[in-house]
């Protein structure tokens, strides 16, 4: 490709097509990182201004992305992951042929908010453990998990390597600790510093925020977890039914 | 209240303390309008540094929020809507005994966009009908719905007055499309400038996002629609049921 000036596009926009191309055709592969500022100057011989007019239009297009500290990468293509049936991270990634990897932050027995007490059904202030982790697809970070465990639970999952045992796995298969249902509520949010720590982007990016409480036997609560999953990486999917309604009321 | 400099909180956090009070006991209604930085300057006699470092505490604890160009109002609290079947934003609201109204912005023909066309099962640039609405709960402004519909139906559903009448209705009631089911599709973004306006949020704000192409008999698409919901203002629900694999694999 030559930026020609005499083109009908504008230079930025010839870059920016140029860019697109390497893209597409993999030569510049999702999560790579683009080149700097000066390399795209002397390559293509424009100036910075026209660089960066570019590196901002293809923001905007999704295509590339800034990590804090890091640079400008080519982003990775959102994951489609199903919302139908109760499964963990390792589960969905299995599911979506991804490499699931887990980095443990912290994993700790904290005295439960007003939050985790009711959704564990236990008294406010009643110690819980917390475990805060970085999930990670084919080795990009995901989704930041804070899980909280009743104690003895807790306890006892917390002397296994978390970044090797997916915790449903250690309930259901080690602990005797069936999964049968988990209540799920899903909101749109920003990330806080932690998130965007963990996470490796800007604070106040989007976040996907999935509130998820999970039932043993007896609908006992036994898992309650906070997922920020990156809101740039995923999407979910679910499919609903239409229902008559008994009686067809008169409009008003 | 009195804003005592003996006390031993700084005199922001008195005077947050006070503001969170009123909007407790709903002096300060929700969606109300926060008193200006005069009035609060003068009313507890403390510098206007003072008052901003108590409404940005205020802000970062989610009980105001600045709208553009409008001034610092009281949060309104969160909907918590079911996601467990197909349903409208007048049958969404009416569960949750909110009065939905609605505002047309625009409704006209356009050639369906490459996504458009693939969820209405149409050739690309095929013409659509296209309807933007700003949708209300109890005069609130909470989500910005696209919908697509295809043209011979859309041409008759916009004959008829689209801030009195539900969509859905129309089509099942007057022009014999009965909704059977919906694919969701569910993701955390961030407003831009269309969104920004029609919600009176700030660009970048956090969105959820739903695109649902709704199906007829015989899996016809009849409508594929983008529902930008204000994510400060709500929150999804459901309970999903873990499914057990039908063989237990081998531990790798």
């Amino acid at each position: 490709m030559s930026t020609d000036p005499a083109d009908h596009l504008p230079l930025y926009a010839q870059l920016e097509q140029a860019l697109i191309t390497r893209i597409a055709d993999r030569s510049l592969s999702p999560g790579s990182r683009l080149p700097s500022e000066d390399s795209l100057v002397q390559e293509y011989a424009v100036s910075r201004t026209t660089v960066r007019a570019a590196i901002q239009s293809l923001i905007q297009r999704g295509l590339v992305e800034i990590r804090r500290g890091k640079g400008t990468f080519v982003t990775l293509p959102k994951l489609t992951q199903e919302l139908t049936e109760l499964t963990g991270f390792v589960e969905d990634m299995e599911a979506l042929g991804r490499k699931a990897t887990a980095k443990v932050l912290d994993q700790r027995v904290v005295p439960s908010s007003e939050l985790v007490a009711r959704h564990l059904a236990l008294p406010q202030g009643s110690p819980v453990v917390r475990i805060q982790r970085v999930r990670l697809a084919d080795g990009h970070p995901l989704s930041f998990d804070e899980t909280y465990l009743p104690k003895e639970l807790g306890r006892k999952i917390t002397t296994n390597n978390l970044e090797a045992n997916p915790i449903f796995s250690l309930l259901e298969e080690k602990y005797n600790t069936p999964l049968i249902e988990a209540e799920y509520r899903l909101e749109a949010s920003c990330a806080d510093s932690t998130a965007s720590r963990a996470l490796g982007i800007e604070i106040g990016s989007p976040i996907f925020l999935i509130e998820r409480t999970s039932y043993s036997i007896g609908h006992r609560p036994v898992d309650y977890e906070k997922l920020h999953y990156r809101g740039d990486r995923i999407r979910f999917v679910t499919r609903l039914a239409r229902r008559k309604p008994a009686v067809q009321k008169g409009r008003k």
